[in-house]
């Protein structure tokens, strides 16, 4: 299986960029993973209509249509680590080669984002800062993982 | 009103040590915000009951009977973050003068201090590494100031 986190605008945050840099590596080592990101919209007349217009196209056009997605929503499911995990299992059981995480920008993502996920996700009730929802995101692919392998990381 | 954020062992990872360093600077314009912690129990003998046994002694230890007690647990409570800045709201009209949150190591915390809280709050459905949670638990809170002065920082 092969995973793909797609962002809106690359981690600005140094700190945060560093602790997805580890998780990155740390995850690789159970599965591919690759990040990628579409340029944030800034410009500062646009509405924010208008921003997440832009910069839904941008997600869209990185998507195929064989791609199972899955968004980070609020409005998402919510599950434990352990569903987490065993959500990835049923997905290779089912034949899917590829997963492409959507975290959206400062304004989240438009609803013909949220209309082509296979599953939303929400990682919490609370509202994170869009940056710390990918390094919260990562953690949980690898203990996804590591519950998969029975690794000792998870209790 | 004062905030104490009480965990067990400093923060060993370094970028979580400055994000966190970072919203205790911008949680500190809003209100008094201060860290202490106590010892990580590391004596590779002992069980995990006994490890959390000991921690929970100096947690208890660093607690009043007058303090406002908010422990990190996910068996707890989960809030929106409109519903948990209310929650500061109401304590502030209550008359409470100091809140400490808790958050326990890798172990989490036992009985005895969560029987102690005045509130379990849940940060998700999902098991978060505990120095990547502390960070979230400070995000929310700036956020829960933000939305209560009305800035800009929550959408």
């Amino acid at each position: 299986m092969k995973l793909r986190i797609l962002t809106v605008g690359k981690l600005s945050n140094k700190q945060i960029r560093l602790i997805c840099e580890d998780y990155f590596h740390r995850i690789g080592r159970f599965v591919s993973i690759e990040a990628f990101h579409v340029k944030q919209e800034k410009i500062a007349s646009l509405s924010d209509g208008e921003i997440l217009d832009k910069e839904c196209d941008r997600i869209l056009d990185k998507i195929t249509a064989r791609d199972h997605v899955v968004v980070l929503d609020k409005s998402g499911r919510q599950m434990s680590s352990e569903i987490f995990s065993e959500y990835f299992n049923k997905l290779a059981i089912g034949g899917i080669k590829e997963v492409t995480f959507i975290i959206g920008g400062p304004l989240g993502v438009d609803e013909r984002v949220t209309s082509r996920a296979d599953l939303l996700l929400s990682l919490s009730n609370m509202t994170f800062q869009h940056e710390l929802a990918t390094a919260v995101l990562l953690e949980q692919i690898y203990r996804a993982f590591s519950i998969l392998r029975g690794e000792k990381y998870h209790k």
